[in-house]
């Protein structure tokens, strides 16, 4: 099989409904970062408005956002903490057209292949056959390699092993990520390993827990504050392998945002999580391919952001997003949320990453 | 039963090996930020310093944080960001005395009640019982009403639904809270149910999800911003029940850490992950008993910053600390990380809240 | 609020299609335990049978079985297994009358109440609001104790603690219970209780390992095989509270199944799993209410032999099915199969039963 | 690495404390089924009983059963409803040789690799690096097959997806596999994805629920019962591959015992579950490694007939017991009940076996 991007169809503008509809209302926004009344909330799906008498697409969309029409006659979708006074704003609730405003679900839905492949049947569960998911992404991988924007999204789990260490240094080196997207820990417990083959003071391999173990992470956080940057600790401790490593020898980006519960930090994590979450946004609108293991708080963070289709010159195609996790409560709840699209494996992040790197030359 | 706080034991520092036990050694921080070679990190245990031919306690202490020394000869315990260049830091790696640092991890041993009533035996399981931990926990709330300090840590699942709520309401009026630590979401969720009654649009009596519900989260976030306080919004759209209007009508403290999950924020949402830290630490300085509920990212947050004691007016007495959840990983995740005197109870946060509510006037 | 029984609704079979239906066909089984091609096999909803030009309701039904034609004329609903030569069984595939078989699955829709109060949304997990559910369920117990014929299913975590072993008591003794499903280790859990105050060793209420604890688990097996039977174990062991003596005190009917888990078994266990099912089953045809809780195999045999209707005194009427576990997994998994009508709800059997036994006098 | 079975280190019977231990004491059975006052019961380890002035080892012992001196002087372990009157059981429930009862825990301690390899750290979690207990498992088992017995225990997730079943397949044909337990599901999914590429009606690969899908598993089992065995049903049907066809194919004991959830049963099921825990206990008897996958219930009762030792050619070796689940609950159940010596894995059982698959040729 050779995986082939589904097309994409646009809903037929020059029916009656779409023609008769009025163009979308704009509202001022009044008060920095509040939105007039009735603003309309963007969704995960294409949506369209009516301006001017054209029906546009709103381009790297974000759901729980709202739509600016700038002073060039450009739709931009913002977060509500980028409204500044003055601001145009689109208003209106429903998604019918009947005031310019057009959710449109179904654009990938004639396809055939789409449909069989990655339609959602009933709640995904350890019991639920993974082969041809598997399938689908090494070949997705594979393309996205040549053509798209895959990020990363990950938790310490993806480094607490020599296997699945390993296996992200093949991926990363073979060119399969573009952005790494996480938090201190992975990033610290993935160092710690580069250096004293320890996670928290127990071997990567042997599972043993060295003595005096939990120093080894407290003298890796200590030894990055010395050397001021990542790149320089990789240098002066003589780390030659590992996801930051490789992440860092591929200019793969990376962006690790801040949380309460960070020892440390390094000095590359971002403070302010707003901040962090533009960082973050940077990449996603760049993202053709997600890939988010083994932390729920980034996922989330992640899918939020995160739109069910990408714009590559003029075309519409999906982006696709796969969680990965052991626990169907960690994979299932974005989609409960209402993040319809995402694929969801129930797999320790070692033995996805294993299979991965093993089918992946 | 009344509940007695267990007596706590100082080692015997008339023993030789303490006498001939040398003072312990400083080294001074070099850059800021970094510690010296061979510093001493703390654990959640009472640890005492040989200083001047002294054994001295180190109060408020925190894990994997380091001691310095001030120039009055206090001992305080620090975080690596906080450490400046000139500071006199502890060394030494021993905790037996031979460095003059001892860690005396059974000062409440020899109490029989606290050892029958509170001792861990085994991993616990939904399947322990737990009609002891609730009886120990009336009790000691009562007791802590009148003279402790009492913080909550909160995930969204404690204001989800009305019982809860009602409960938590309750128990904030009758004097049982005294810090309330958590994130945006639960405080969100908790104001979006005072105005519309549901929580992400989920009627929270009901379940009926109403039409166009998600909008009520966002329009309660705009009109957060709009009031730029929530004493104000409070006020303006007449709430009158839950988490956020008990904890203000009663003056518990609030503090809320951002995260890269979040909407919005609400205005009282502190953006930096490390000042949300400092916020925390605050409360947890004068912390007795800590309750920790639905929420691992701000359980493990505030885990990490809570030793197993706490001395007040001199005297030294047990900081309890527990956490309650649905899942055994998430209870049993701090246990593992060296937190062991956590006490983990398996329970949805509704029936947990409810049962306290019910047995405490 | 006064609890009230959803009223059903019957098809109109006045319309033409009915009318018009053929009457069901029937083929002959050849050889015993086979059903002939093109059998009907029965779901949990009511069906109706077109049989001498009138439609008749099949009662009693139980998902996954066939539709005998007895020689009075009468439908019955039989497992595959008690098929013998020269049974008369329906066929065809359909459920829309065509074939003068007819699925009714909205018998209940127009109940307002009922719509409100139990349909489902979503997906259930520990964040959904329960308050509703306990309200009603409370209700309910009320009303089935006068009316209702209430068959509990139970595993091991419903005996482990002495607050839910106490409160099943009350609850039995006050008359909630009217058969009790279970296995061979909640029966043995609850008399080892009853004579050492422990389950598997550990006390009950202090959670203290008792010294060679393992051995009241092995002995009490072996009392039970000394008596020949759990009354005289009761009346020469002082046994005087908990599941089991409750039952036999209250005249509860008690169905024990065997497992290839069983240490044992007790004198009362059903060895023969089919058998245990023909037991069970006895039960479920009377059933109103069937409430499982911290047992997945047993939850799952209940449901697959409990529809979700009775018929009492000629009228149909609802039949609640409850599961309660502290794992999402355990309590959806039913859903999955197809047990659309199950209430499911997330809590430790511990903090279940003691709300039950607090609100309910 | 070659993979080398560790040396065990039986007592030295030589020293005072064993030459002056006195000989067992025995009591005799006085009802069937009902053990002598004061029995001794058997632990999953090493157990020397002193007898006629020998330390004699118990081989093929099981946990809490019982040890019955034959009129040759032969020690059987026994379970309790084995036990006939004039049986003579050893008595004493210490295990330090004063009774002449000796367990030993620590026979392979003195073994390096071993203890390296395989001794237990902390609560395993999807957390703990699994990359050497990989490595280790691929070795044992190429050993096994020349050397050992191996007994898999699998539930239905085991053939729920096509790679699953086809790594089984290659894992069975070549050699890996000596006997196969398990329940009804499981061999009846397997046998529906033989004829139909479904289990319960969805597509093993593309995941497609095929219309009236559901009749594929109750068609399956009505043609099983027609063919009166599984041998005809795969000659008739043509089933060429999968669990239970390459089981036949290579003579690989099953066993299937049923349970009180099953449909059908399979004519191969074994109802009564005593009697299928006596075949179980035959392919136990000769097991050197046990692996145990996505099935609760048949994990624990295989894990209660398991000792940790294996005496082959009368030399003692470790019996290897790993447990495969997604669920860290499932997994650690049967350590919290005494088996200390599983090696558990947090795996789906997909990617378990396709990772088996790739690294056994």
């Amino acid at each position: 099989m050779r995986f082939k991007i589904p097309k994409y169809t646009h809903p037929n503008f020059d029916t009656a409904i779409f023609k008769c509809a009025p163009n979308v209302k704009c509202k001022i926004v009044e008060k920095d970062c509040v939105a007039p009344d009735n603003y309309h909330a963007m969704s995960i799906y294409p949506e369209y408005f009516k301006i001017n008498g054209e029906w546009v697409l709103a381009q790297e969309t974000r759901m729980d956002c709202v739509a600016r029409l700038n002073n060039k006659g450009k739709i931009e979708i913002v977060e509500f903490r980028h409204l500044r006074v003055g601001d145009s704003i689109i208003v209106g609730r429903t998604e019918d057209g009947s005031e310019g405003i057009y959710l449109h679900v179904s654009g990938f839905k004639d396809d055939k292949v789409e449909k069989e492949a990655f339609a959602f049947r009933g709640v995904r569960s350890r019991e639920t056959s993974q082969t041809m998911d598997y399938d689908n992404l090494f070949e997705l991988l594979k393309h996205e390699k040549e053509n798209g924007y895959v990020v990363w999204v990950m938790g310490p789990a993806a480094v607490f092993s020599q296997g699945a260490r390993d296996s992200l240094t093949k991926l990363i080196n073979s060119g399969y990520v573009n952005a790494f997207l996480g938090g201190n820990a992975v990033a610290t417990h993935d160092l710690e390993a580069g250096i004293y083959h320890t996670a928290l003071g127990q071997d990567i391999y042997t599972q043993h827990s060295v003595k005096d173990g939990h120093y080894n992470h407290l003298d890796l956080l200590n030894k990055a504050r010395k050397y001021d940057s990542i790149e320089k600790l990789i240098e002066e401790e003589n780390i030659t392998s590992g996801l930051i490593h490789s992440c860092i020898a591929n200019n793969v980006h990376i962006v690790l945002g801040g949380s309460i519960r960070d020892d440390g930090p390094l000095p590359i994590v971002i403070p302010n999580v707003y901040e962090a979450q533009e960082e973050m946004r940077k990449h996603i609108r760049k993202a053709t391919t997600v890939i988010c293991m083994a932390t729920q708080l980034h996922t989330i963070a992640t899918g939020n952001m995160t739109p069910s289709f990408r714009v590559v010159d003029g075309k519409v195609r999906p982006l696709y997003f796969y969680t990965i996790d052991t626990s169907e409560f960690a994979v299932n709840k974005l989609r409960d949320r209402g993040s319809l699209t995402v694929r969801t494996m129930i797999a320790n992040a070692q033995d996805f990453l294993q299979r991965l790197a093993d089918n992946l030359e």
